[in-house]
């Protein structure tokens, strides 16, 4: 049961963000920090930006921010947006292959109640949880590479 | 959040050998019924075997069977086996590229209980439970490909 590494990078671009608050930041820096691809880190704040999660300045000391609070940006909700249609098993994926006997069969059900299930957790919890050590995060993302 | 194919393929192999309970049915067949990847049934068909949740017969007419009853079949088990190692992001994954915030990040933590929120649902459910209305789903598999 694995989520994008798409998601996961819109997650760390967000962790970043809060973690760095003020001044934008440009999505190659934060790459940097993590020592992950900038492309991909690009694409996921480009995504954050639309969702209305960073908001995004351009220019030469552009980049993106929070355009919420931490406390406000529930866990849950980031990842049920970047999984989108990515049902855990196929007869829960949006255009799928259809399965013959999905009719008769409650594997469906069981697999719907436990992504719900999964996601009420993850509602549970907002960015501010999860960056609660912000100077902690702040120190090893400053740190060399796995230094 | 995705399951595997191959854990798709397995539950299917379940479904198909609790709703035919008998004489031993070649993974050819229950791919035939599905209209899957015979090469991906027999490979979940041997790990299920493996698992001990399928009894293997060799020979002309070979094939597969349930080792136990559907009752005693957890959902929740046989999807833990077949992803196994696989965390919902890459700091839940067994050898997955280390990410250099682990130890101040809460995010690992919320994910743990988020998959154990999804396991705990599907633990609940067997494979009687999911194959209740077997007799629809035997209908459903003798039929034209979705005809």
């Amino acid at each position: 049961m694995q989520l994008l590494l798409y998601t996961d990078y819109a997650l760390r671009v967000l962790i970043y963000a809060a973690t760095h608050p003020g001044e934008p930041v440009a999505a190659a820096t934060i790459a940097e920090a993590y020592g992950i691809s900038a492309d991909h880190v690009a694409k996921a704040a480009k995504a954050l930006t639309r969702q209305g999660l960073l908001q995004a300045t351009r220019g030469a000391a552009g980049g993106v921010r929070l355009a919420k609070p931490p406390h406000q940006i529930r866990i849950g909700d980031v990842v049920r947006f970047f999984e989108a249609g990515r049902g855990t098993v196929s007869c829960l994926q949006a255009g799928g292959p259809p399965c013959k006997i999905q009719p008769a069969c409650r594997l469906r059900d069981a697999f719907a109640r436990a992504g719900e299930a999964f996601y009420s957790e993850l509602d549970a919890v907002t960015l501010a949880d999860i960056t609660a050590s912000g100077a902690g995060i702040v120190r090893l993302l400053r740190a060399m590479p796995f230094g």
